[in-house]
C-alpha cells in the first residue's frame, strides 16, 4: 500500500492507496513507464516503418495547411465576415483538421504535425533524435506544400493581399504578448498531448485512448478562439513557417522567431509540468 | 429479484428486475456505492498526491480563465462582432475548456475546475472538507492569475473598458432572475457531473466514463448559450472570483455574491436530487 | 451459416455470413430481439423506478425547455444577430441539450424526452403504454414548467413580444410543407435513435452504445439547422406545447396540430423503417 | 520479431518491433487483412441483406440531400446572412449529417453515402463491382429525392432563384482550382474513411472503431469549411448530381464534370496512399 499513488477518479477520489511524500520509488502494478527512446537508433534507419511514418507527418501537415489557410482565404476575401464560415469557422478548421488527423496517423506516426508537439515528446524522451529531426523536416515540407497549393488556387496577387494565412503579432498587441500567447497556446496543447498519451493513465483508465484525438482536437480550437486576435495563432511552427515562405514578405518574416520561440517554450514547460509535477518521473526507479 | 432496482436503458426498457416502492435495502450485485469520505482524513496531508492534485487544480483553473477571458476581449474588443469568433464562440471557449481540463485532470484531481462542483461532490461526501478546501482555494488562486495575465496582455486600460469579463446581472433583467439562471445553471451542470460518476452506471454502462468529459464540457457550453445575455454566465464562482478581483469595479462587486449563492444552491439541489431521488442512496444500507 | 445475416461493416463488407432472401427464421447466436413489452404491465406501478423514471423524464424536458426558449429569447432580443448566439446557436442548445440530458438519464428512464420517441419506442413494443403515457404526461409538465421560467425571467410582455420560442409554420411555406419538414425531421431522430438502442448492433459494434447519445443530439442539431426557418423545428410535442401554453396566443395554437400529428407521423414511419425494412422482426420467430 | 513492423503510438513511439526495408511478407499476428472481395459475386444477389443495404443507402442518401439542401436553401433566401445559420451551419450540416448517417447505417450496408467512397472502397477490392454499381445508383436516385423534396418545400421559382445548393465553380478561380479543390476534399474524406476502417488498426487500437464516424463527419465539416467558396463543396457525385438534376440550368450542369472525375481521383489516390504507402498490400502475402 505504501509506496502507491493516491488517485482521485473523475469528480471523486479514493482513499485506498497513499503515497507519502517524498516517496521516490513506485511499485505499481498495472502500468510501467516505458523507457526513455534512444537519442539515436540506428536500427530505425533500416526499417520501412521509420520512412512511412515521415511520409504521414508530410501527408498530414500538407493537408493540415491546405484545409486551414484555404479557410482562412475564403473568409479574409469576403466584405462581409457574415458570408463567411468566419473566424469560429477557422478556429474550427484548425482544431478539427488537428482532431481528425490525429484520428488518421496516431497508429502510423503517432500523429505529431507539429514540430512543438515532436519537440515536447522528444524532451519527454518518448522518440529518438533521429526520429524527432526526421518528423521535424517532413512537417515543414509538408506545411510548404500545403500553403503553396493554397496560392496556387486563388493566384499570387489574391493570396498576398490577403495576408497568406501568415503568423504576426496585432497591432495593440507587444511583441512580448505575442509570445506569452505562443508559449501558454502551446503549453495547453502539448500538455493535453501529454494527458492523452499518459503510459498510467492508459492503463487504468479505459476512457483516455479512446477519445484521445478529441480533446487534442478542442486544444487547437480553443487556443485559436483565444488568440487570433493577438497572432493569428501558431502553437504550431512548421505551420507558421509554411505561411510564412509562401507569403514571403518582410513584416511576416520579422515576427517570425515569435512563433519557434514560443512553441518551443510552451513545449518544454508543458513537458516538464508533466513529467516533473504530475508523474514525478525523475524520482522513479525506472522499471 | 425482489430489492433490486427496475432500470431503463437508453431508448428501451428491461423488466427482469424489479424494486417494489419503500423497498430501502438494494443488493445490487454489480456495484458498491463507495463509503462516504471522511470530514477530516489526516493522512491526506502527508501525500504528495494531495498536493499534487491541489497544484493540478491550480494550473488548470489558471488556463480556463486565461484561454476564456482571452476570447471574451477578443469579441468585445471588436467594433463588429462578426468580425470575431462571437458570442457563441465565447461559449465555446468556455465549454470546450471544461472537456479539455477535465479529460487532462480527471486522473489527478477529479477534475473539478470549479468550487461549485467542489461544493456539490463535498455535499454527497464524496472528498473530504479538508480536501474541498484546500481545492476552492487553489481554484481561486487559479482563476485569479490567469485573468491577471489577460489583463497584461490587454494593458490595464483596455482591460476595463472592455469589462475585464467580469459577471454581472445585466439590464432588463432583476436580481432575482440572474440569481435564479445561476441556480439552475449550476443545477445542469453538476447534474450532469453526477451523472457522469455515478458508481452504479459506471459499473452497468460502458459509455458512461468514456465520454464523460464531453457531456460535462456541453453542459457548460450550453449554459452560455443561454444565460450569457442574463449574467454573463458565472456558475462557477472561482471564474467570477478571478474575473472580478483583477477587474475591480464597484459594479461587479455589487453582483458578486449572485455568483457565490447561486452555483452554490444549484450545486446542492444538484447534489439532492442524485443522491435523494435519482440514488435514494439515504434509504440504502451502505456496503 | 444459412440463416444469418449477411452484415456490411463500416467501410467494408464481410461475406462469410449470408441470408437467401425470403428466409425468416433466424439464428443470430450473439443477441437476442427482447420480447415485446407488455400492453400494461401492472407491477410496473408499484416499482419506485417506474415513478423515478417520470421524475426524470420531467426535470429533463424541463431543463431542456429551460436552456433552449432562453437562448432563443437571448437571440430573438437583440437587434443584430451578430451580438447573439445566433440562429446556429440555437440549434446547438437544442442539440446539445438532447445529447447532454440523453447521456444523464438513459440509465434512468432510458432518455426520451420526447413525445414522438416514446411514441415511437412504444409502437416497436420497447414500453409498456402505461408507461408511454405516464413519460408523455411528465414531458409535457416538465415543458410547461420549463418554458413558464424563462417567461418568469423575461417578463410578460417582452416574453410574448419574442414570441415566447413557440412553433409556427413561417410566411412562404405552406401548413403541407411545415407538416411535411415536422416528419422528416422527427424521422431522422427516431431513426437515429433506433439505430443506437439495436438490440443486435449492440451485440456486436462496441462503439454504438458508447457513442449513443452524440449522434441522437447532432440529429437533433441537424434538423434544426434545416427547418428552423420553417417551422422554427418542433420534431417534440412536448417543446411545441409547453411553449404554445406558456405564450398562449392564437396563431401559435392554430398549427398547433402541426406539431403533433407530424412527429407521430415521423416517429411511426421510423418505427416501420427500423423495425421491418432493416431488422425484418416481422418475419422473424422471435426467441 | 523481424518481418513485423515497427509502430509509434499516439504522440510516442515502440522500438520493440522492426520491419527491415523492403521486407515484403509479413506475419503480425493480431489481425489478418480480409481477403479482396470479388468482382461478381452472385450470390449477394439472392440475400435480403444486399437489397436492404441499398435501401439504407438510398435512405441515407435521401436524408443526406433534404437536410443538408434545406439548410442551403434557408441560408441563402435571407437577406442577411447573420439572421441564418451561416456558411458554417450548412458546413455543420453536411458534416453533422455524415457523421449521424455513417453512425445509423455502418452497421447495414458500411454507410457509404458517397460513390466516391464506394468507389475508393471498391478500388481497395473491400466490396465487389456488383455492390458497388449497386449502391451508386441507390445513392443517385436517394439524393435526386432527397432535392426534388426540398423543391417541393420552397416552391420552383424559390428554389431556382436561390442556386438548388447546386455545385458550381465559383467566379474567380479556375476550372483547375476547382478540379484540384475537388481532388484533395476527397481525398481527405476517403482517406479517413480507410483509417477508420483499417482491418490492422480495429484488431489493435481500441479507439478506431469507436470513434469512426466522428472523423469521418469531421472531415466532410472542414473540407466545406475550406471550399464552399470555391465549388460549393461536392466531394459526393450523388450529392452534386442530384441538386444538378433537380436545379437542371445550364451552368450547373457545364461544370458537373469536374464533381465526378474530382471525387473519383481524389478517392482513387486515398486508396493508393493508404493501400499501397501506409499498408503496403501489393508487397506482403495475403493470408
Amino acid at each position: 500500500m505504501e509506496g502507491k499513488e493516491e488517485d482521485v477518479k473523475l469528480g471523486a477520489n479514493k482513499f485506498s492507496e497513499r503515497q507519502p511524500i517524498g516517496t521516490s520509488a513506485q511499485t505499481d502494478k498495472d502500468y510501467k513507464e516505458p523507457p526513455p527512446a534512444p537519442l539515436f537508433e540506428p536500427g530505425e534507419l533500416k526499417s520501412w516503418s521509420f520512412y512511412r511514418a515521415g511520409i504521414a507527418e508530410f501527408v498530414a501537415t500538407f493537408l493540415f495547411l491546405y484545409i486551414t489557410i484555404l479557410t482562412v482565404m475564403g473568409v479574409s476575401q469576403a466584405k462581409s465576415k457574415c458570408t463567411t464560415v468566419g473566424i469560429q469557422g477557422i478556429a474550427w478548421a484548425f482544431g478539427g483538421m488537428i482532431f481528425a488527423l490525429v484520428y488518421c496517423t496516431a497508429g502510423i506516426s503517432g500523429g505529431h504535425i507539429n514540430p512543438a508537439v515532436t519537440f515536447g515528446l522528444f524532451l519527454a524522451r518518448k522518440l529518438s533524435l533521429t526520429r524527432a529531426i526526421f518528423y521535424i523536416v517532413m512537417q515543414c515540407l509538408g506545411a510548404i506544400c500545403g500553403a503553396g497549393v493554397v496560392k496556387g488556387f486563388q493566384g499570387d496577387s489574391k493570396y498576398e493581399m490577403l495576408g497568406g494565412g501568415a503568423n504576426v503579432v496585432a497591432h495593440g498587441y507587444t511583441l512580448g504578448s505575442g509570445l506569452g500567447a505562443e508559449i501558454i497556446g502551446t503549453f495547453v496543447l502539448v500538455y493535453t498531448v501529454f494527458s492523452a498519451t499518459d503510459a498510467k493513465r492508459n492503463a487504468r483508465d479505459s476512457h483516455v485512448p479512446i477519445l484521445a484525438p478529441l480533446p487534442i482536437g478542442f486544444a487547437v480550437f480553443l487556443v485559436h478562439l483565444a488568440t487570433i486576435p493577438i497572432t493569428g495563432t501558431g502553437i504550431n511552427p512548421a505551420r507558421s513557417l509554411g505561411a510564412a515562405i509562401i507569403y514571403n514578405k518582410d513584416h511576416a518574416w520579422d515576427d517570425h522567431w515569435i512563433f519557434w520561440v514560443g512553441p518551443f517554450i510552451g513545449a518544454a514547460l508543458a513537458a516538464v509540468y508533466h513529467q516533473i509535477v504530475i508523474r514525478a518521473i525523475p524520482f522513479k526507479t525506472r522499471a
